[in-house]
């Protein structure tokens, strides 16, 4: 279950303050010329410490790759790949190895597992997300050369240096556009292009909700409002081109795009658009009351170096799994034609 | 891709105006003597033609038991059932047959898959959703065995009446409650428990938002007001209790339930509280511009019989996704165990 | 797990006595005129009471065809289709109902399940395979269109007549070819075309053993015996063809098939070739000891109908799980490209 | 595919001369202790240079943990670990990176991704099961604490100090006997556990024949000789102790064991019982005849580093996947219940 993707699969692993994290990306195409400064310019993005309400974690995200190439080239076969933690500081979570912090995944581990690393926040940290963007970085690679481009922006986020000052954290939504989606990409029934993408989502810390083109705005309006009108684009062309080019397609969209790209689970061609909240970060320095392992009460104040929002970096998340489910569903639709 | 679950797992097969709707449920435990009567309750839950602002087609949604069962007592192995197609009216879309309804999937199937059952939206139709009542009973049944309720209601809805008046439709949002889910349930990083509900829902037709707990709103609030607070249930006990009682497990819960009973992507023991955005029906009765197979222009105002909002109906679709969610990642939890 | 393929996927439902025994053929490519007949003819290859070897169960095994497909074309969504059970005699095994017979599933079912349907082997009867054959057609008919064939025929089979005399059965070994496959298909390291083929050929029931090419006895040869010398197929075609034609790819293949056109797990372009032992079909008339639930010694004497020989009905079976996991692995194979 | 297992699973990376081989296994129990002394031991089985007959390629094999561990005790999350290549050389290969090897994967993994990592056989080397062994030896601690032994043994094996001299290699069979299994493993139709130790045997290269039990031998033998006699395994003992403890369940078990633990796909509490036919190593130092990738006649004599027979080094493997495969067998029947 720390895999995700159907024939472009990304299995990852690690802890935070563990030897290293990483991922192995099964069913990459062969023969494809990996850029890696493009992936250095992705992670760049994730990175913490470069603004003043980002974790100040410094961690170099040098990228080991121990597989699957043969002089930078994708060989077919799985391409491992990892980045070392050096920059780990476990003392800084020794007093909150018996506590759980309020809204974060300590208690929950700890019930699942019965044991969990309390370093950094083990497994559930946010750094793990680092191979989500080494995979997407290589998807979008595979989607750019087909012209399909995947941008995410924040469209909300609150008053993050407010927070800062008063101890707190802030929340956000981003918005993600891609452009270029082949139409007839997702399955039905149970593997729909918004089940998949949502399913994606919600593989990131914090998201909380996500919807699809005007998504919790569509509950409001009347079918009338709501529908997208099929138009043909190139209704307005002469005659002429049209019978001096009789093999051309029908040039179908929508006039609008409430739809944000999918109907019936299926893409239509339009532009994908989708949202996705994000909460607050949890661990804030602000004492906060909660209890021990024993039952006891607490009162905690979470030191560490921790982001005020999850937004900045998590742009380059949002588009990375939007990127490796687009590539995943076109290589599930190649496979039946 | 018409199957959903990891443990327990349906399959579903049908479309509108074909022969019959049904499904195999695969994984469900043995020995489990099946309450035919609560399974049909449930499906009248869902069938058309039950007020004025739903579906008219009747149809006696008799269901067929194939396999799996020995004197209605589950025998481990598949369980198959089916519902024949009887009150069928294609020549309703006879005269749709070349043209795109606006906002339904019959171009998207049709770019998928180069042909497209046009009699009554095929696999699209709403009709398919019979089956995952069926499974959703059953898994049902499994959960109340262990005090785990599912309850879904509607919180909005557009004005019906007014809306089927004007040849119109309206949407919806639906909140699902899951009282008595244990601790422990959901598989990261790829398997949270939220990604596998939001996979779900968006396998109901005419989802287009999900959200957990206060979802997008928690974009909008600070750390200190969306996280909440560990407490100990037990603390107001006597101390004598508790050491009389020493084997007795701490029992702890969260004061507030902004999360909705997820924290990092695993159940936290209270209750699972997610909301579903519907939007309107598709099929109104209102003229709506389009176009048809070969682009050309087309007006259309949709006969047939349909409901004026998904809502009533979907509910216990909701409900029946929910407990299938709960019933697969307890099995899938079970089986670490 | 009652489902098999990656891509082109067969779930199957069933027991030997229930209501009917049928499947769900799921990422069958769209716009494929089914051949009826063809279909047909495969069952009848399949069917029992053909010979005086064979049980005198007198099925007509009918197919009732549910959803998937528009006027005998397929629609790309799943194609259900079922037999109902007919000539059930239920009472035939009322005597056996506590009793395990020797080499049966009866006993294993029952320590799988805590229960068993009894009736003629319930799910684990041979009648359980019809599903195969079906969804192995339309897989053939899938392969037949770029020229690949399955072709399976006995190479071993014990001396059936007189076993039936004597209240006995035999078995057998099936070797079966794929003419036409193309080279690269085959995912290593855990998908291996080899491995897929066990796998599915271990899923009809009395198989006990697999090998391909020289398979067993390739262990007792040296590598300069086993090896299979690459050749150039064009290598004795004159210059000049070659220069006029440049674009022609280089034709090779291997003078000998000790490998069974499978190396290193993937397919090499030449024939596969793989055999299959069953075991003696287990129901004899003979008496034999055995114990019931209670551990108390019984003799019992298997009446019933059943065959001497699994072998002369199973060819289509081999060749229909081969043709399926041709399609399969092709399917796949055509998502990476 | 480069993933095996359902609940512990293994997917594996890394090519002969990359940078490095390793694993992700997902799906292990939490809290578990693991034993690195005894995975150091099962890789010293597997590892090269030990004998006469084996590659005089030394690697070190000492694996660095990346993740999963706190204080080496599983956490839950994936455990991976890595080996780096060390004693590499590449050089070797140099002359034969345009000639297909016979019988090797060079030919057909080119065919597949269109581009082949030629040093020292790449993705296809029998260096790259390494990790099977890491997987396979955690999966052991966990069957060793529920008495479940795992031994497999030479049956034939060919002279290989003779082929050694004459530049030539052997194959052999190897038998495999799992002790402990508990009855009820394995999932009916598909999932057989007889398909899923054939599936991961022909994981391990070389591998052309798999038989459980007597295998191809019943093949020639009658049902009357062929079945296993059901038995009591406590009917010698008095009544009185029997009354004396109602609760003990019934102990039946097969008087002889041609069925090698396995009927009707689910094993019945016997030692479970197979065995693997290996083909001669393809590597030879006697002169071959071939082509390259142009189609061109090529004599080649391999030298390099090689075994003369994959067997003693071939034991560990077919144990390990042995192993996994019962433990992700039981996992899975664990989910069930």
């Amino acid at each position: 279950m720390n895999t995700i993707g159907h024939i472009f699969r990304l299995t990852t692993f690690g802890e935070s303050h563990g030897t290293a994290i990483g991922g192995i990306i099964d069913g990459c195409p062969s023969q494809l010329k990996l850029d890696f400064d493009f992936i250095d310019s992705e992670l760049q993005r994730r990175r913490t410490a470069q603004s003043a309400t980002s974790s100040q974690r410094l961690e170099p995200d040098k990228i080991e790759w121990l597989s699957g190439l043969l002089d930078g080239v994708t060989l077919g076969t799985p391409i491992a790949f990892m980045v070392r933690n050096e920059d780990c500081k476990p003392e800084d979570y020794e007093a909150l190895k018996d506590v759980y912090r309020p809204s974060h995944a300590d208690f929950t581990y700890e019930q699942k597992y019965g044991i969990r690393d309390w370093r950094g926040g083990g497994r559930a940290s946010a750094r793990t997300t680092l191979p989500i963007v080494v995979a997407g970085a290589i998807a979008k690679q595979i989607l750019i050369e087909k012209d399909i481009f995947v941008r995410a922006e924040t469209v909300f986020m609150g008053n993050a240096e407010q927070a800062r000052m008063e101890g707190d954290t802030v929340g956000g939504i981003v918005e993600c556009r891609i452009t270029g989606v082949p139409a007839g990409l997702g399955e039905p029934m149970f593997g729909e292009f918004s089940a998949e993408l949502a399913h994606a989502m919600f593989s990131i810390p914090a998201v909380k909700g996500f919807e699809v083109g005007d998504g919790f705005a569509l509950a409001k309006m009347k079918g009338s409002e709501a529908n997208d009108t099929f138009i043909n684009k190139d209704a307005g062309l002469r005659d002429a081109r049209r019978e001096s080019c009789p093999e051309s397609r029908v040039n179908i969209t929508t006039l609008t795009n409430h739809s944000g790209g999918i109907q019936g689970g299926i893409t239509n061609g339009n532009d994908v658009v989708f949202r996705v909240a994000f909460k607050p970060i949890p661990s804030i320095a602000k004492p906060q009351q909660t209890v021990n392992r024993a039952g006891e009460s607490r009162e905690i104040a979470i030191g560490g170096r921790h982001d005020v929002c999850a937004l900045p970096r998590a742009l380059v998340l949002v588009e990375a799994l939007a990127a490796m489910t687009v590539a995943d569903m076109m290589m599930l639709q190649q496979a039946h034609n």
